[in-house]
Parts: C-alpha cells; sequence; structure tokens
C-alpha cells in the first residue's frame, strides 16, 4: 500500500508539474488598470485580482475622490486628485439616488436618462482631464513600462492613455450607451431583430416594433455625436490629432464583454470580442455565523435577497414602508441592503444590513426569490445560482435588462414608481409558488453554468494572450479601414448604378437615332 | 518522507478524482454520423473517434462505395447501397484527377469549377436518394434513437436525415460552396471587405476589387440557385414540405468550423459557431524506423514534404519529370507521395510514398517546407507545425487558400500549368532560405497554437452540450423568422418612405390651396 502511494506521490506529481506549468502565467506582466467607479469596477476587480493572483504586475488608478474603488494587497493603486470633493460627490449620489425615486412623465424618460448620462459623462471627463494633464503621474505612467492597458471604454481615460502610451487595450464591459462598442468594432447590429436601448422589444419584434427600433438606431446615432462630443473633443485635444472617440475605441485588441446568451439576445459578434458574462459569479463562500443562523432559522420557506444595487441602498420612508409590509405578510425570511431610515415595527422576518453578500446567499439553496433593481451583476448572480427574480427596474440599462429576464419567464417586474403591497406580495408569491418559475431558472442556469471555459479563466487567458503577442492583430477585421459608405458598398452601388444609367442613356440614344433615321428613310421613301 | 508520499498520493487522487468527474463523458450519448467522402471525412474522422473514446456510441453511415471512409475498433458503421459502382467511382476519380492537370481557358475556369461541383453534387445527391429511399435503414436509424446527428452540410444526406428524424444536428465544416453556410445560419458577410469565392481578393479591397467582390456576390447568389436546385427539390420530395435547403440547414444547433484567423480573414460571426480550425493537427507521433532514418539521414539541409492531397497522388509523367529534376538540384531530402510512373532516374534524395504521415513529417524539426496543394487540412499542419509552404493549387477551394496563406509571407504560389524545373527551385530556395519565411511562420504558428482550448476539445465540448441540453437555442438569432425584406429592414425603410411621400404631398397641396386662395383674395382685392 506504502508503495502505491508513493507511486500516486511520483504519477500525480508529474501531473501537477505539467498542470502548473500549462497554467503558468505569462512571466509576470505589467498591467495598467483604467477603471470606472461603481459597480463596473466591482467585476474589473474580479479580473484585477486574478492577474495579480497569477503574478502579474497590476496597477490601478484611483480618483482621489470615489465610491467603491479600493487599495488592496494583491495590487498597487495610484491615485491622482480630481476637482470634485468628497462633500459635492455625495451630494451628487444623494441627488442621484433620490432621482431614481421621482416619476418622470413617460415621453420625458428617455430625455432624462440621457440628460443624467451626459451629466454624469461631463464630470468624468473632468475627472480624466485632471489625470491626463497630471504631467509627473503621466511621465511615472510612460516610465513604468506596461505591457498593456486594461480599461472600461464607458469613460475616455483608459482608452486615450493606451493610445498617447502606444500600448494594447482590453476592454473589460457589458455595453456602451447607444451601442458604440458595436459601432467600434465593426460589429453588425441589424435594427430587424437586435433592439436598440430603451427600445422595450425583444429580439421578435412586431412591424411596428421595427419601425420603432428603426427610428430609434437613426436617433441614437444622433444623440451618440451629442453624448461623446466631450470624449471626441478630449481626445482630438490630449493626442493632438482629428480623432474620434469611437476611431480610439476601435483599436482595442480584445473586448472582453459581460455578455451571455442566456441573458443577451443571441446577434451578430466579431472576432475579437470574448464572452465572459457572469464572471462576477463565483462558488458561494460560507456565511457569518450570523447571518448563517439567519438563513438557517428561514425553514422550509427560505429566504428572499433583496438589494437595489452599490449605488441605492436607501429609499423615501413612504416606499420603504411598502416594502415593509410586504415582507412582514409572507413567510420568507428577508436579508435587504438597506442604509435608509429604520422605522419602529421592522417585521422579525426581515434583517437589514449596509452590505449583502449578495453572491453567498443567493448561492444557498434557502435562496426563493432575489428581489432586484436589475442590474447586470445581480441578474447573472441570479442566473447562475438559478433563483428567479422580482425586478424593480430603476436607471440606466435596467429596464432592458430586466425586460430580457422577464420574456424568459424567470422573472416579475413591478414599477418602483407603483408598486404597493399588495403588488409586491403578489409577486413574490408568483415567482416563488408557481414553479414553472424556478424550472425555467433552473434550465437557463444550467445552460448558463455549462460553458468549455470559467468566464474568469477565459478573461485571464485573452488579457494574457495580448500582452504575450502585444496585441491581437490577426482578429482585426479590415472594415476599420473603411469609411461608413465603403463599408455599406454605398459607393459601389452608386458606380454601378452610373453605369446602368449611361448604359441606357447611350442604349436609349441609339435606338433613338435608329429610329429616327428610319423615319426618315420612310418619309423620303413616301415622298419619293 | 514516506508520510509526504501518502499526503502527495491523497492530494493528488482527490484532484484527478475531481478531474476525472469534469472531464466525463455526457453518460454515453448516441451520435449518428453523416459524413462526406474524401479529405472532409479525415477531420471528421478525427471528432468522431475522440467522442467514441469518451464513451459515446457512434454509428457512421458509409456508403458502400467509398474512396476513404473506413470502419474502426472503436465505432460502428452501417455500410447502404448506392448506386454508383466501385469501377465508375474509379474511373471518375482517375477522370477527375487527369482533370486537373488539365488548364482551362482562363475566363471558363470558374464555369468549369462550378460545372464540376454541380457534376459532383449531382452523383452524391443520387448517393443520398439511395440512403433515404432505403427504408429498412432508415427505419433502422429511427429505432437507434439517437440524441445528434453530425454532419457536414456540404451534402444533403445528414441535414435532411436530422430534421426527418426530429433530432438536433451538429455541423463540421470548413465552408461551403457560394456561402450557403453564412446565408443558412444569418451570419453578415459584407461585400466590401468578405472577399467572395475565387475572387482572388484579400479583405482589403481596392474600389475595383469592391467592385468585382459586390458584383461576384450577386452571381454567387444566381449561381446557388443552380447548384443548390437538386438539394431543395430533394429535401422537399423526402420532408414533404415546401423547403429549401437553406432552411433547413439553418436549424442547425452548433456550426463547428474550420476556421481559424490565422488563416481566414476576421469577419462578423455567429454565436453558434465554433471555431475548431487546425483540428487535424496534433503532436507528431514517432516516424517508422524507414522513414525516421531517412529523415535523419538529410543532416542540417533538412527534408522537404510534398503531398497533392487525398484525392491527387499521381500526374502526368512529362509533370513529374518537372518535380524529378528540381528535386535532383536541391540540397534537401524530400518525401513525395506518389503512386504515378516511376521514371528510372529518382534522385537519391527523393523519397516515393504512398501515403505520407504528413503531420508527423511536418512536426519534425528536419522539416523546412512544404510542397503542398493548398487544401485547409495541410495548410493548417503547416501553421501548427510552422513550416514555410510552396503551394500549388488544383481546384476547389485551393486558389483561394494558397492566397490567404501567400498575403501573410509565408509560403509562394506557384502554377501547377506553368511550373518549370527553376521556378519550382527558386521557389523552395526562397522558402527555406530567406529566413523571413521561417520567421513570419513562427510568428503565426505561435498565435495559432495559442489558444484558450485545443479545437478537438471544443468540438466534443459543444457536441456534448447539444446532447445535455437537446439543441442550443439559446444560441439561435430570431433573424431566422425574417424574410429577406424584413432582414434588411426594407419593408421599414419603404414603409417610412411612403409615410414622408404622403406627408410631403399633403404638405405641398396644403401649401397649393393656401397659395391659390392668397391670389384669389389678392385678385379679388385688385378687382375691387
Amino acid at each position: 500500500m506504502l508503495k502505491e502511494g508513493w507511486l500516486w506521490g511520483l504519477g500525480s506529481g508529474l501531473l501537477l508539474l505539467w498542470l502548473g506549468a500549462w497554467l503558468r502565467p505569462a512571466q509576470g506582466g505589467r498591467v495598467l488598470v483604467m477603471p470606472v467607479e461603481g459597480s463596473h469596477w466591482l467585476s474589473m476587480k474580479v479580473l484585477a485580482t486574478e492577474l495579480a493572483q497569477r503574478g502579474h504586475n497590476i496597477l490601478v488608478l484611483v480618483p482621489e475622490t470615489n465610491i467603491l474603488i479600493q487599495s488592496s494587497e494583491l495590487f498597487r493603486t495610484e491615485t491622482f486628485p480630481v476637482k470634485i470633493s468628497k462633500e459635492e460627490l455625495s451630494t451628487s449620489l444623494k441627488g442621484f439616488q433620490e432621482g431614481v425615486f421621482k416619476r418622470s412623465p413617460a415621453l420625458m424618460d428617455i430625455v432624462i436618462q440621457v440628460g443624467r448620462l451626459v451629466n454624469f459623462t461631463g464630470t468624468q471627463v473632468e475627472g480624466c482631464e485632471s489625470l491626463l494633464y497630471n504631467k509627473p503621474l503621466m511621465q511615472k505612467m510612460k516610465e513604468e513600462n506596461f505591457d498593456l492597458v486594461l480599461t472600461d471604454p464607458f469613460l475616455p481615460c483608459g482608452p486615450i492613455i493606451a493610445t498617447a502610451l502606444g500600448l494594447p487595450v482590453v476592454y473589460f464591459l457589458r455595453g456602451m450607451p447607444c451601442g458604440l462598442d458595436m459601432l467600434a468594432s465593426q460589429c453588425p447590429s441589424p435594427p430587424s431583430y437586435v433592439p436598440r436601448f430603451h427600445s422595450g422589444s425583444t429580439d421578435k419584434m412586431t412591424f411596428v416594433e421595427r419601425i420603432q427600433n428603426f427610428v430609434m438606431s437613426g436617433v441614437e446615432l444622433g444623440l451618440c455625436r451629442i453624448m461623446y462630443a466631450s470624449f471626441d473633443e478630449l481626445a482630438s485635444r490630449y493626442l493632438d490629432a482629428d480623432v474620434t472617440y469611437q476611431e480610439i475605441i476601435g483599436r482595442g485588441a480584445i473586448w472582453l464583454l459581460r455578455y451571455d446568451f442566456t441573458f443577451e439576445y443571441p446577434r451578430p459578434l466579431m472576432p475579437n470580442m470574448v464572452f465572459i458574462g457572469g464572471i462576477n459569479c463565483r462558488k458561494s463562500a460560507e456565511l457569518s455565523a450570523e447571518v448563517e443562523e439567519f438563513v438557517k432559522g428561514s425553514g422550509e420557506h427560505g429566504i428572499v435577497v433583496f438589494s437595489l444595487g452599490s449605488l441605492v441602498s436607501s429609499m423615501p420612508k413612504k416606499k420603504a414602508a411598502i416594502f415593509f409590509k410586504a415582507f412582514s405578510m409572507i413567510p420568507q425570511r428577508v436579508l435587504w441592503r438597506y442604509t435608509g431610515e429604520i422605522p419602529d415595527n421592522v417585521p422579525e422576518n426581515v434583517k437589514l444590513m449596509k452590505w449583502l453578500p449578495q453572491n453567498d446567499l443567493l448561492g444557498n439553496p434557502k435562496a426563493k426569490a432575489f428581489i432586484t433593481h436589475g442590474g447586470t451583476h445581480g441578474i447573472y448572480e441570479g442566473i447562475c445560482h438559478g433563483v428567479p427574480m422580482v425586478m424593480l427596474p430603476l436607471f440606466g440599462d435596467q429596464d432592458d435588462n430586466v425586460h430580457r429576464v422577464a420574456t424568459r419567464g424567470v422573472g416579475v417586474v413591478l414599477s418602483i414608481h407603483d408598486i404597493t403591497t399588495e403588488t409586491l406580495v403578489d409577486a413574490l408569491n408568483t415567482v416563488i409558488n408557481d414553479s414553472s418559475y424556478r424550472q425555467r431558472m433552473e434550465k437557463l442556469s444550467a445552460i448558463h453554468n455549462d460553458r468549455p471555459m470559467q468566464p474568469l479563466d477565459l478573461a485571464v487567458y485573452w488579457t494574457e494572450f495580448v500582452m504575450r503577442h502585444k496585441g491581437a492583430d490577426h482578429l482585426r477585421p479590415a472594415a476599420h479601414d473603411l469609411n461608413w459608405l465603403q463599408y455599406h458598398s454605398l459607393d459601389v452601388i452608386g458606380f454601378l448604378l452610373f453605369i446602368v444609367l449611361i448604359v441606357t442613356l447611350a442604349t436609349f440614344k441609339c435606338c433613338a437615332l435608329c429610329w429616327r433615321r428610319c423615319c426618315r428613310k420612310l418619309q423620303k421613301r413616301k415622298r419619293d
């Protein structure tokens, strides 16, 4: 037996050595990470941390005034001063949080959304300027001799720095407003079945919906120009070249897209797109003793997990009262990320927490339902762990997200403005007690989790690939060398139509000439 | 130490158990394989064999008269009688082999190519009919209760059987004439940068080349109708439904495409396409003692590997003499797959073989150059092992293939019709002695081999995926529900133009009416 143990040891040791060689990091690359604040950072952090753990030297650029980006033992951070103070950021954030609970007139909704986005990007561009024109810091970045920039093109700092330093860049994102990511990567998006932002359509549209989607795809192009004008101006000014932001980000080597087709609708793709939807979902860790006890105590009824995302953890008192009352009427226990005013009569089955171990709770077998605002992180965790959802979209892409989930029959959508105790209780009872929701969710979850490689491994692989080969030029489509007219062959069609016209005219003229001569001859004969 | 060994044993045993669980087959699925003859089968066999080795029950349907499809210990085969006899097949093959060495007038070349294809498909459709209308066999297939059909849609039998049996289907192919694969999978192929079959263009085209490519993309659509008319008719007749072959193959769950972007030009893709280019390349096995000795004896000059593919192993005497003479003038040793007439004065450095261990030879460090007809199998083996090529395209897609390789600067193209001893020696000397060829090839090879998963593992994974989930519906684009007009939003554009016309006309009418009234009033006033 001992001998066998030795043999096992030797054989397996060799196997481990081989595995180790296979999984080795790309000999410690140097990566500059330029993240975007808020939930965007939460999933990019997963990749930055993993890269650091695999032996790469990671430096994260952090604005002095920030919400969620914190230093880590695993990677270096470099903070840079920005114009906005902590108080201003806090006030702006509070205003934003209160704003999402105020109903805007239906028609104005999209205008308000775009307005908010323009306002937000304006502030961020200011922060970006503080970084780009910080000469000592930029000089330091140059001297760091990075191999790669990892960034989210949602904001222009990362792509502009990468261009300025002449470094290959890997993007990490879910998508960009106006579909700029698809435009920049030369990815076709036929409006006949790829629904546009805020269109309320799925990929299967009626004729009227297709008209609406087509018109929106045109409107989007116009809105994009307004929205990204400040990015274009900054890029042109800083790089001293006549470029648009779309051209700048079109140079990206790899697009790590937080996409998965259990959530997104199937659509055309490009070869340099890598799909890492659900990268933030991981195997559930153990809960703290206190939370574990609360969860266990829920018995057969199980728990409901409730969070409105990283930015919104409170709500107006009256609104909160609806939730408290509804929760008192269900047999499940509720864990709620809530930092707002706490009433006296909090039901016993409700536990309020400042920060929720959301992934670990959703991965717990007791999780029966997930009340979410419909951010992509939450939705992917819900799908990954197979928990049906009640969704209350607040802003941005959340309306579209929840619509996608609802059409798959694994969640119910409620309006945060119209919500009542009854509708909430009804919705919860539906997703918990109507077994079809769980069955569909389990099927969706099984498909989502059935991937040849885990999203994090895939993201690491392609990031290292770009470092190994100094880019991914072999995946870059030649469409980048064409302008809009050329790409759509409109110049060719125009030329061919011109030729057809010339030939037709020439033929017509010849015929007319022949006809006239014949007529003349006939007239002459008659006269003779 | 002993204790440590035990610990190693235990730890590694657990790791192996985990690995074993992770790599387990999908509990023995039942797969019906309907291959296409010739080199098509050579790479599909790799997947069929691997599936069998992983515990799946594989049945391969084989026409009684065939060239390369043989039975195996690993999978079952079921032969079916076809109308064509061995003699007829042999004569037809001989005619084909002789035909490729006959020059056709330049302008007629494409017509001849299409003619050959139509002729070939006609024969194959006959074979397919023999299978489909073999009632006892088809009943047996029904009773086999397969989970999946694995087929190459190059021929219609597989997709039609899958439809008739109501089974999910996985396609295994490099591509289809006229780009029917792209049309059927709803994959956009902008003619502005996706070169068409036989266009001689790369993905970077001049205006004139774009015109040519645009016109060819139109011509292709017409040619396709002719070429696939017999497929359409057979499918409609057999399935008793009004369907086209394009619609039939559009139902495929997964497209395993022998594509890789070190060889193909980057282009749009669809979510259910999986890229397994180079699946036929494997680690080199040991050579037989005789071959090994010949290779070793080549010294520092190394060897040249020469094969014109699975179908063409001989050539006219005069043509062969050019090769023999050229080989006598180079210091390398040559291994040539040749079954033609052997002259008396075969140079000493040439070894003629009936079948070449091509992959193993190319993987040998002594391999300095590869003379190939430019079939995709050979090209992928060349890229995989990093051996520069001299290419002699004979038929089909080979013209396009060698053009792709040549534009990457890793090979030289010669015409089989115009070849002389001098041009061949020059070409060999160039790719062997001009180190830039090897450097570029090594770079290309490194990129090709740097993939997150090996093509074979990927192919197995997605085949098993389709069995586990009875399809891959979540990857199916909604574009399949749209007709051509709808897909391109032409109905929407038409409707919007109509509305604009109506509004313009109405406005014009209103203005005219107002103008007339104003005029009348003015006239009245003047009169008054």
